[in-house]
C-alpha cells in the first residue's frame, strides 16, 4: 500500500466498495437472497432459508482463511460457501448456495456493487456539471483565443469552452442510466450456466433473486462479458473527456498563454515561482491511464467456455482500478473547476 | 500493400469505405451539401450553389496533389477546397466551403462513411446470427461437455454453447442501432467550433446539412470525441464477442476434445493429418488486435482545446483498422458456423 | 484495499519497495547522499551535509502531511524537503536538497527501490530456472504429443517442452543484468535538468552522488524516459513468458488431454470432481494485464518539455503495478512447476 | 488502400520489405537456402538442391493462389511448398522443404526483412542525429525558456533541448546493434520444433543455413516469441522518443511561445494567418499509435503449445505497422529538424 500514491490517485468512497470486506458482504447478501428466492421457489425449506439468512447476518468472515480458499480455488466462493455451510445448522448446510456456482455468487456480488457505484459516479458528474455551469455564468461572455492544431485561431467565448467540456459529460450520464438499467442484471447460471441445476425453477429463482437485490433479470451471462466491458469503456469515456479537461487547462494555463489562471497550484522544491497545474496533469495521468485498463479489459471478453479463470481474473485486476480512477478524476476535476480564473 | 495479409484479415466492402476515393467522394457530397443548405438559409446564392454542385458532380480529384496537400496541413480539406474552388468560375470561389473549416468536412464525411458501414455490419450481424440459428436447430440437443475453468464440468446442450455466442450479438446489433441513431450526425461548427463564421445561421444550415445528408443534427463536437470512441468500443465489443467464439471452437474442436469438428480445416506444409482450425484461430487474432486498437483509440479523447491535429491522427490510423478487423471478424465467424460439425 | 485480490495478484516481498515507507526512506537517503557528496564537492559545508545525515537518520515522516503536499504539489518531494529543512538547525536549512529538483530525488530514489527489485527477481528468475531443470530431469524423457494450431501434431520429449518454457527466462536473465548495468543510474539535472544550479560542479556532484548511492553515473535524463519503459516492457517480457507457460500448463492438462497432471488444483464450489489449474490461469491472467500495461507505460515517453506532470504520474501508476505483477508471476509459476505430474 | 493516408503515416522504402513480393521472396530465398544447406549435410542431394535453386530463381508466383492458400491454411507456405515442388522435376519434389515446417520458413523470411529493416533505421537515425547537431551548431547557444510541468521555469540553452531529444535516440541505435547481434536469427524446428525431422542433422543444417542466409544460429525459437516482442518494444521507444520531440516542437511552436518557429506549417481551409505543426502533431500521433500496438504485440507473447495460429498472426497484423509506423516517424522527425527556426 502506498498511502502517497493513494493520496493522489485512490479514491476512498469508490475502493470502499472494492475492498474485501464489500466484497465479501456482497457474496454474503447474495447466498441470502438466493436462499430467500429458492424457499420462495420451494427448492429449499423456509427454516432453511431462515437459517441461512440469519448466518450471514452473524457472520464472522475469517479473512486469511479466504484469502487462503482464493489462492487455491482461484476464487473466493468456495471458501465462503464452506464456511457458511459450517455456520448453519447442519441439516441447512446443503440448502447453502443450492444449484449455484461461484460465478454466479462472484459476478452478482460485483453487479451490487456496480449498482452502488453508478449512483456515486451520476452524482460526482452532476456536480461537475453544476460546477461548470457556476464557472460559464461567472466567465462565459469573457472572450478568449481558441486554438486548433496547437495554435491560436480566433477569438471564442470561455462559454463555448465550457460547453466543449460539459456536453461528453451529460451524454455519459445519459449512458451510465442505461447501463444501469440494461447491465446490472443478476447472474444465475448454476455448474455450467445452463441453470439445470435447479430443477426446472431456475427461471423462477432468477426472477425472485433479481428482485430481492434490485437487480435486473437476464439469461445467464457467465462466459458473455459484453456488460462488463461495455462499463469498462463507459468508464474510460468519462475519464478521457475529464483528460481533455485537464489537457486543455494545462494549455489554457501555460505562462505564456494565461487564458485561465489557477487559484492553488501546485509548489516546487526549486523555484518558488512556479504555480503548477497539478489537478489538470493529474487528469492527463487518469485518463491516459484508464485508456489503457479500457483497451486491456477488451482482451477479457475472449473467455474460454463456460468459464475462463484467466479472463475473468483479468477483469478482476481491471475493472475496480478503473472505477477508482473514474471517480477521482471526477473528483479532480471538479476540484479543479473551482480553480478556475478567466482574467480579462 | 500485403495482398496475402490483405487476403487474411482484410475486407474489401468495408475497405472500400475507406480509400482515398472514398474519402474524397464524401468529403466532395458534404461540400455540394453545405453549398445547397447555404443557399436555402440565405448565406450564399443560388447559383453559387449550383455551380458547386455542378463542379462536385465533375470533380476529377488529383490524387498526388491532395496527398501532397495532406502531407502539407496534416489534413486533406485545405488542398481539396482550393482545388474545389478553381473548378468553378471565379465569381463562386468564395462561396464554396463558405465558414466552414476543414474539420466539418472530414468529420462530417467520416459520419457519411460510417453511415455507410452499419448497415453493412447489421446485416452481417444478421446473417451471422441466421447462421447460429442453423447450427442450434442442427445440433442444439446434442450433449456436450461443459468447460469451467479449462477442464470438464458437466454436461450441456449444445444449444446453450450456440445461446452464449449468439446472444451478445443480439446485443451489439441494438446497440448498433443505438449508435446509428445517436451518433451519426454531422459536424459543422466553422473554424473554432462556435459556428460564428455562419452569420447567425449556423444552426439553420446545420439542419439543412443534416437533413441533405441523412444524419442527425448536433451541436458542434470537433473536439469531443467521445461518439468517435463509443463506436470504436462497440466494434471491439463485436470482434471481442467473436474472439471468444473463435477461441470457444478452436478448444472444442482440439484432437483430444472434438466436441465439434471442422469442415475445411486448414493444412500443415509438414503434418499431413492436421487440420487446423484456421478460422477460429483468425478470430482470436482479431478480437486481440481491435481490443488493443480500442485502447488505443480512448487515448484519442485527449483532443488539446479546438482541434488536435495529435489525437485525430491517431483516430485515422485506428478507427478504419478496426471497421475492417471487425467487418472481416463477422465474414469469417459465418463462415466457421458452416463449418462446424457436431458428433454425436 | 482488498486483501483478497492482494493474495492472488499481490507480492509482498515487491510491494514493500514501493510502500510510502520505502519510497520516503529513498528519497531520504538521496538527500543525505545528495548533502555528503556537495560537502565533498564543496557546495555546502560538511557540518551541513553531518546535520542533514543527522536529521534524516531522526526523520519520522508525518504521512499526513506528506500526502497533502503530494496533492498539492503533484509530487512528494517539496513537502519532505520542507519537513527536512525545519528538522536540520536553521543555518543549514538552505543546505538541504540544495541546487536539486523534485524530480531529481523522486527518480533516483526510484532508482533504489528498481536496484532493490532486479535481485529478487534475478533470484526468482533462477530459482524457477532450477525447478524447470528438476522438472525436465524427472520427466524429461517423456514423450508427449506436441500441439501445433491447437491440434495434436507428432509426439516429442517433454524436456522440449520445458526447453521452450525455460530458454526466454534465461534471455530475460541476461537482459535485467544489462539494464542494471546500463539503466539504474542516478538522475540529477537541477530544476530545468541542466545541472546549472549546481555551480559548475555538477559533474562532480553526480559521479559522488552515484557511488555514494550504489547506481550508475548518466547524464540528466529527467524527460528522457526510454529507460524507464524499457524497463516496464523487459517485465512485460518476463510476465509473458510465463503467461505462455501458463497457457500451456491449461491447455495440457485438460480432462480430455491429461498431458499433465496438477497436484492440488483448485476446488469448485459446485462441482466437486473439478481440479482447475488456478495458478496456470493466473499467469495468463497476469501476463495479458502487465502486455497492456506496458502499452501504457509506451504512452509516458511523451513527456512535455523539461518535465511531464502528466507523463510522469502515468508512470508512478502503472510502473510498481509491473513489478509486483511480475513478481507474484514468477512465485506462482516456481509454485505451478513443483505441481505437473507427467503421466506415463 | 488509402492512398491519403498512406501518403500521411506510411513508409515506401519499409513497406517494400512488408509486401506480398517481398515477403514471398524472402520465403523462397529461405527455400533455396535450406535446400542448399541440406544437400550440404547429406540430407538431399546435390541436384536436388541446384534444382530447387533454379526453380526458386525462376518461381512465378501465382498471387491469388498463394493468398487463398493462406486463407485456408492459415499460413502461405503450404501453398507455396506444393507450387515449389510443382516446379522442380518429380524426382526433387520430396526434397522441397524437407524437414521443416512452415513456421520455419515464414519466422526465417520474417527475420530476413528485419535484417533490412535494421539498416534502414540506423541510417535513419543517424540522418536524424546529424540533423540534430546540425540544429545544436546553429542555435545551441540561444537561451530559451525551460518549461516544467507546463509552465515556464527558467532559462536553458537550446543546446540542452536537442541534448534532450538526441540522447534517447543514441540508446536507441544502440540497441538496435544489439538486437541485430542477438535477435536475427534463423528459425528451423520442423513440424513440432524439435528438429527431429532433420535426421540428426538438424543443428549442422541451422548452421549451414544461418551461413548463407547472414543470420545468427539458435535454437528452435516458434513458440518463444520475446524475439518478436523485444524487437516491437524498442520500435515503440524510438516513436515514442520522436512523439516526445514532436510534442515538444508542439508546445514551443505555440503563437504564444515561438521559442521556436517552423519553416512550412501547415495551412488551414479556413484561417489563412495559421502556420500549424503539422509534423510535430504527426509525431505525437504515430507515438501514441506505435505505444498501443507495443501492448498489443506483448499479448502474442501468450502463444499456445508448438505453434499459435492466433498469437502469431496477430504479430503480422502488428509488427510491420510498427516498423513502417516507426519509419515513418524517423523520416518525419528529420524533415521537421530543418523546418527549425530559433528567434533571439
Amino acid at each position: 500500500m502506498n498511502r502517497l500514491l493513494d493520496a493522489l490517485a485512490g479514491d476512498p468512497e469508490i475502493e470502499a466498495l472494492f475492498t474485501d470486506t464489500a466484497e465479501i458482504a456482497a457474496l454474503l447478501r447474495v447466498e441470502a437472497a438466493l436462499a430467500a428466492a429458492e424457499a420462495e421457489a420451494g427448492l429449499i425449506s423456509a427454516a432453511a432459508a431462515a437459517a441461512i439468512g440469519r448466518a450471514v447476518t452473524d457472520f464472522q468472515p475469517d479473512a486469511a482463511a479466504l484469502a487462503a480458499g482464493l489462492v487455491k480455488d482461484g476464487v473466493v466462493a468456495p471458501a465462503l460457501v464452506r464456511a457458511l455451510r459450517g455456520a448453519v445448522p447442519p441439516e441447512h448446510a446443503e440448502a447453502v448456495h443450492f444449484g449455484a456456482t461461484s460465478q454466479d455468487i462472484v459476478d452478482t456480488g460485483l453487479m451490487l456493487r456496480l449498482g452502488e457505484l453508478v449512483p456515486i459516479l451520476l452524482a460526482r458528474l452532476e456536480a461537475l456539471d453544476a460546477a461548470l455551469s457556476v464557472l460559464a455564468g461567472r466567465w462565459g461572455t469573457r472572450s478568449v483565443m481558441a486554438h486548433t492544431r496547437m495554435q491560436a485561431a480566433l477569438p471564442t467565448s470561455f462559454a463555448e469552452k465550457v460547453r466543449t467540456w460539459a456536453e461528453p459529460l451529460a451524454r455519459e450520464r445519459a449512458a451510465l442510466e442505461g447501463l444501469r438499467a440494461r447491465r446490472l442484471v443478476i447472474q444465475l447460471g448454476g455448474p455450467v450456466g445452463d441453470r439445470s441445476s435447479f430443477m426446472g425453477k431456475g427461471d423462477d429463482v432468477a426472477r425472485r433473486l433479481a428482485a430481492r437485490l434490485g437487480l435486473g433479470v437476464a439469461a445467464p451471462w457467465h462466459s458473455q462479458r459484453d456488460g462488463i466491458v461495455e462499463f469498462g469503456s463507459l468508464l474510460a469515456l468519462v475519464s478521457g473527456s475529464l483528460g481533455k479537461f485537464g489537457m486543455d487547462v494545462a494549455l489554457l494555463s501555460q505562462s505564456e498563454v494565461r487564458a485561465i489562471t489557477l487559484k492553488g497550484g501546485g509548489g516546487s522544491s526549486s523555484m518558488a515561482h512556479k504555480s503548477n497545474p497539478v489537478k489538470a496533469e493529474l487528469l492527463v495521468a487518469l485518463g491516459r491511464f484508464n485508456a489503457g485498463l479500457a483497451g486491456t479489459l477488451q482482451q477479457a471478453m475472449l473467455a474460454e467456455n463456460e468459464r475462463s479463470g484467466a479472463a475473468w481474473t483479468l477483469e478482476w485486476l481491471v475493472l475496480p482500478r478503473m472505477a477508482i480512477t473514474t471517480g477521482r478524476a471526477l473528483a479532480v476535476a471538479t476540484a479543479l473547476v473551482g480553480e478556475i480564473d478567466v482574467p480579462a
